[in-house]
């Protein structure tokens, strides 16, 4: 691969808040990989960003967690205007299922 | 690819749990493909248990996330025995890097 492995995030102590993106992809590109990277950017300068781990695997399944430290900076960036142009389009083109779920994170360990 | 896409679990409503396993595997196999289907396997066999949605990137970044009904069935399976076994040898062979969050899921949506 080009790009170095993804990395984990480094979030403070819990509790703090997690958005869980699971979604399958539509086949074709369809401006999804330049919008993808332009949501990453514009997620990561908003009040509250904690942090984002991002996979997809070969079968067009992915699954991208960002992470915030509180619910209303979730809001406030699912209300952002480029954001929801990019929930429009991909409900319409780039997803052929998806689900988001918000969850407190109460504990978090690692190596 | 000769697998079907991985699926999106179908989750109850919220309130719920979610164990978000975010990892990077070592070069190599070392006996890791098939236990982790057989921690699949058992994991969704355990009660509490309410699905696994599960993506690894050619780049070997992993997120798998696992539902559950309540922080007792999480910390079961936790203290399982052949899980034990299986997180031991994670922490020694599989994975460079790893992070364990527990989370309890709000509120969900989808397609």
């Amino acid at each position: 691969m080009d790009s170095p492995p993804a990395p984990i995030a480094r979030t403070p102590e819990p509790p703090y808040y997690a958005v869980i993106f699971t979604s399958r992809r539509t086949e074709g590109d369809a401006g999804y990989a330049a919008m993808s990277e332009r949501m990453v950017d514009l997620a990561s300068r908003r009040p509250g960003f904690l942090g984002l781990e991002s996979v997809r695997g070969a079968d067009g399944s992915g699954i991208t967690v960002s992470y915030w430290e509180s619910e209303e900076s979730i809001s406030g960036w699912k209300r952002d205007v480029d954001h929801l142009g990019a929930q429009r389009q991909g409900r319409e083109r780039w997803y052929e299922d998806y689900a988001v779920r918000v969850a407190k994170v109460e504990r978090a360990y690692g190596r």
